[in-house]
C-alpha cells in the first residue's frame, strides 16, 4: 500500500490539476489532496473558501470517475513560516509515502525533511494555469475550457465570476 | 438534498461517535464529519494528531460500511474565539443546511448564526466517553470495546497508548 | 488637561466598575476605559462579547449620568505576552496620563513601563464582584442587585443568563 | 432606532471620511466608527496608531459639531482571513442594523453575511484621498485643505510627517 | 565534533540545570540551551522574560567556569501545537547531532522527528525544582540555596521576589 | 558597563554587518545581535533559517576574532505589529543602554520608546549590500568577496545557493 500526497491551492481546480493528480493515482493506491492556503478567499490570489474548493474538488473527482474512497481531501492552513510548514502538513494528514508536485518550494521543503518527492508531468504547458484562468475571468474572456465541466457549473452557480470582479474593483 | 453537518474531537473515534454519525446519516444525504481542535496533539486532551484521527475516522467509517462518497472528513483548527469559530467551520467546509451535536456550547453558537441544530440522540450516556477513554488508557484499564475494533487495531500500531502514557508523565 | 485610563474586563460591568471610573473621573478631565480580554465571550469567564460590554458600559454611563464626551471605550484584545500588553493597550489608545486600577498584575505592568499608576478605591468589598455576578447568575440567585438596571435590563433583553447556563452545560 | 456601521482605515481621517459620516448619520440614529487594521502603524499604508486614528477621529467629530453620544469608535484589528472579518467585527461592535461603505470587497463581505449595505455617496473623487494625502506628506506637497483642520493640527503636533518620511526612508 | 540541545524553561535556572548542563557538556562538545516558553513573562509560571533568564544563565554559566564560546543561549517561543514544535526549534537553532533531557514529553516529541535522545541524570531530585523555587518565594521561605550564586543576587537586584508576589496576588 | 544592541536579518552576514558590529564594540562593553525576522526562511527575502544565520554570525565573529564572551546572538521573530515590536526585543533580549542602526524605521521605534539611537557608520555603500548578495547568488555571479570567508564556506557546505535558486524558481 503506497500512499501520495498532492499540494495545490485550487484557486479554483483545473485541467492540469485533474492531469496530476490522475498521474499520481497512476503512481499510488491512495491519494491526499491537500487544499492548501485553506484560510484564505476572497482575494485575487485566493478567492474561494477552502470549503467551497474541496466541493469543487469532489465534483471535478466524480465526474472524471475516480474513486472518492482512494482520496483524502485535507484543508491545511499557511502559517508563514516554511521551515515548520512540512510539519504542518504532516500533523493535519494521515501518514504518506511520497509527495507529487511539480513546484520547486515544495519539492526543496519536502526534500529537506527527508521525504521522496515526485514530478506529476505537466498537462501541456500548465503552470501558472490558475492565474491565467482568474485573470480570464476578470477581464471577460472565456476561462471554463479549462476546468472540468462540473467546476464551471459550480462556479456559476455560486456566481464566482461576479465575486471576482467585485473583490478586485479598486476602491477605498 | 440535505447536507449534515457533525463535529468532534475523536481523541480517539468511539462508538458513541459512530452511533451519532449513523444517526445524522439517517437523517441527511450528505455529511461534512468536521476533526476540531486540528492543530492540538501529544496531550492528554487531545493525544492524537488530526491527521491520525482522520485515517482512525476513516477506518471506523469503512468498517461500519458506511459509504465514504458521502462523507467529508474535514480537520478545522480551533482559534480561541468562540464569537468567530462558526465562520471559521463555515469557511473550511463545504456548505451544509444542519448541524447535529449533542453539546451545548456547539448548540449555542451555530444557533446564534442562525443555523438550524439537531440533537443526535445519545448512544448509552456516553457524554465524556472519550476522556473515559484515555483515563484508562493511562490506568492500564480495558478501553478497546469502546471504540470500533479497527480504531482499536490502528491505536496499537502506532503504540498510542504508549504515547499517552509518556505525554502525562509528570516530569516538567 | 489629564487623562486616566481604566481597565477591566466588565463581564458584565457592575458597580464596582462604576464606583472606579466616577473615582477616576473625579481625578481626571478625560477617561479612556480598556475593555480587556476583548476577543474571548461564550465562557464562564468571558461570557459576553466586546461589542455587548461596550454597550453595556454606555448604557450605564449614561444611566449615572456620566457626560459620555469624556469618554473613550476602547476594546483591546490579549495577546498572552505580559512584557508587550501595555506596548498593544498604547497603541490601541490615545494618550493618557495616569492609569487607575486596583489589580496588582496591571500596576506592576504599567508601573514597569515607566507609568503613573492610582489606586480608585474600592466599592464595598468589590475583588472578584464580576465571579460572583457570573456564580449566581448560573445558580440562579439575585444578581441584578450588583450591577446598573440598564445593564440588568440589557443582559435580560439578549437572554445572557440562559446563553451563560448553556455555555457552563458540562457535555464534551 | 437604527444604528449604521461605517469602516475605514482613517490614515489619516480626511474630508471624504467627514462626508461619508455626516452622510450616514442622516440616515440613521446613531453610527457605529469602526478604525480598521487597528494593529498596524508605522507603514506607508498606516502610520498612524489606532489610538491617534481615535484620536484623530474625534476631534474631527467635534469640530463638525456632531454629537459623540451617537457615536462609538471602535478599532478593530486585521485577521488576515475574509471570510470570517465580519464576524470578528460582528464580536467587536454593538448590534447594528445597516453597513455604509463605498468599498466593493467591504460590501461583498457583509452581504454575503446578510447585512444590509449601502452606499455614502462621495465627496468629490475621493477616492485612494488616503492615499494621495500620504504621498503629499511624503513629498512635501500641501495636504492640510484635504483633512479637517482639527486633524491638520494633531498631525503637526505629533510631528507625523516627519514619522512617514523617516519611516518610508529606504534603508536596511 | 558533536552538538548537543537542552530545553528549559529556565524559571529560574537552577542547581538542577546546571547539573545538566554540564553533565550534557561532558558528553559534547558544545552545547545549544533553549530557553523555552521565551514570550511568556509575568506569571507565576513564567515570572521571567526570555532576556532575564538569558542573563541569568549566562552568569550562571560564568560562575561555573563554563567556556562561553561553546554554548549557544537561544530563546524559543512556544506555539502552542506540539505536533510543529520540533521543527520551530530546528528552525531557530543551528544544527545539532543529540537532544538532552528529563523530561518525557520533550523525548517523545524528538524521538518522533528521528533525533537520538539521552538523559542527563538527575541532580538530587530535581524534578520540580522550579516550581518549588517559586512556591518558596510566595511563601517567604529561602530558595537562595537552590540555585547559583549569581542568579540569586540577580534576582534581587531586580527585585523578582517583589514581582512574583505582586504578579500572584489575587485582585481580579 | 555599557551594553549596546545591534539588530539585522543577516540574509547572510556580510561585512558591512561586521564592519557595523566593530563600531558597536568600539563604544559598548557587550554586544547584543539581534537577529530579526526570525521566523522566516526559504524565501528570497529570507533564504536562511534563524539557526543558520545565527550558525554564522558565530562563525565570522570567530574569524574576526571577536571575543564571543561580550555577545548575545538573540533571535526575534517578526510580530508584524511595529508599535509593540520593541517592546517584543526588550523582552526577548537581557537589558541594554543603546542602540546601534543605520535603519530609520529601527531608529524611529527605539527614540519613541525613549533608548538613545546611535548610527554605526557605513562600510562604504552598505545599505542594500544583503539584497544585492542573493542577487548575484541568483545570478551566479561572485558574491564571496562581500561576505567573511566562513561564511561564504558555510553557505557553500549547506549548498544555500541551491536552494536560493530553488524557491525563486517560478512554477505557480
Amino acid at each position: 500500500m503506497k500512499r501520495g500526497l498532492f499540494i495545490g491551492r485550487f484557486q479554483p481546480p483545473h485541467l492540469g490539476h485533474l492531469y496530476a493528480i490522475k498521474s499520481a493515482l497512476s503512481k499510488s493506491d491512495e491519494l491526499i489532496i491537500v487544499v492548501g492556503s485553506a484560510q484564505y478567499s476572497h482575494t485575487f490570489e485566493n478567492p474561494f473558501t477552502a470549503g467551497e474548493r474541496i466541493e469543487m474538488l469532489r465534483l471535478a473527482l466524480i465526474e472524471e470517475g475516480i474513486d472518492l474512497s482512494k482520496i483524502f481531501l485535507i484543508p491545511v492552513p499557511d502559517i508563514g513560516e516554511h521551515s515548520i510548514w512540512v510539519s504542518k502538513v504532516k500533523s493535519f494528514c494521515p501518514s504518506f509515502d511520497v509527495v507529487y508536485t511539480n513546484n520547486s518550494l515544495v519539492r526543496r521543503l519536502f526534500e529537506e525533511e527527508g521525504f521522496p518527492v515526485e514530478s506529476t508531468g505537466l498537462y501541456r504547458r500548465d503552470l501558472e494555469m490558475g492565474t491565467a484562468i482568474r485573470e480570464r475571468m476578470l477581464r471577460g474572456e472565456p476561462w471554463e475550457n479549462l476546468v472540468p465541466k462540473s467546476v464551471a457549473e459550480y462556479i456559476k452557480r455560486i456566481k464566482g465570476v461576479e465575486r471576482l470582479r467585485e473583490i478586485c474593483r479598486k476602491t477605498d
